[in-house]
């Protein structure tokens, strides 16, 4: 077994811990080591002097994304939840993990102002920089945390990160939806 | 197989890194998971913000102690080298992490003026807080190298952390030493 990286990037209110969690179970249950690097714990001990404002700083990204490296080297799965707005820093994790799949949890301007998110980052997202080449796009409210999950999973098939089990169930459509996307990102 | 943290402690000079070194191949030998968290990368990447002062800093520690957790409880042998001169931040690694082996590097503050490493903190050792109850205790210049780790390796076995091995030749004194060091200590 051999480890990766699922960085979780998108604005606050866009679904990424509730998917991250869902994930996690998905991924002990086959029996892989899990680490969920979200939230509180992470930003108390490795930016305390960030405090919430750690998922907006470039800093905190790098930190994260080091102790991610670490982790996928050992084979360990790391799941990291974060706002982490700069794409700059995103890559950076991206080519010193090498094994990292980015998730991109997108969401409707419209639907974070009705949540009250929108605000504390401006209405149209602010300085937020969207992925240009993530391996899994999820639109909240578009489908179930059960389907974004089940996505999710069978991509990592797809890239071999985990061994294909016969209770993923997918349609076609889907199915060529996902690999469609990975060889446009040079995958297969 | 189960993770656990070698934590080692002292001022620049007393040795740590060397016998981190070895001890990483002494383990990675036996099939473990190792990752030796020493020096520029661990700094680069969790305190850029300090550089070469992170050893001196809580804060470092405490960042260091956190990836060092969450490594032992993914199953991986976390090896960290840092001055850590705060007894108080190394403490709360230890309750943090509950396996930690805390290896302080004592050495003889002459011995440092002669490197020129005891000007850097001042003649006496400055405002380092020695450990009260480490569970090793290494005078460089008394031994070599190789007899330091192998004392490391047989407390980690007679901690049970790792199991015995044939190949660790000890003394009955040595070994007496030891397990009377860990009795007091409350362990055996």
């Amino acid at each position: 077994m051999k480890g990766f990286t699922l960085w979780f990037t998108g604005l606050p209110g866009a679904g990424k811990s509730l998917l991250a969690r869902e994930l996690e179970g998905s991924l002990l249950e086959r029996g892989m080591k899990v680490e969920l690097l979200d939230g509180n714990d992470a930003r108390r001990f490795l930016s305390p002097e960030l405090g919430s404002a750690a998922d907006d700083s470039d800093v905190h990204v790098r930190r994260l994304g080091y102790l991610c490296h670490v982790l996928t080297q050992n084979d360990v799965v790391a799941i990291a939840t974060t706002t982490s707005p700069g794409r700059a820093s995103r890559e950076e994790n991206r080519g010193r993990i090498g094994r990292f799949v980015e998730v991109y949890c997108r969401c409707d301007p419209q639907t974070l102002e009705g949540s009250g998110a929108a605000g504390e980052r401006g209405d149209d997202g602010g300085d937020y920089e969207a992925p240009e080449k993530p391996e899994v796009i999820i639109d909240r409210g578009a489908e179930t945390v059960a389907e974004s999950a089940a996505r999710v999973i069978r991509t990592l098939e797809l890239l071999g990160y985990i061994s294909k089990s016969p209770d993923t169930d997918y349609s076609d459509d889907d199915e060529r939806q996902i690999s469609d996307r990975l060889e446009d990102l040079g995958y297969l």
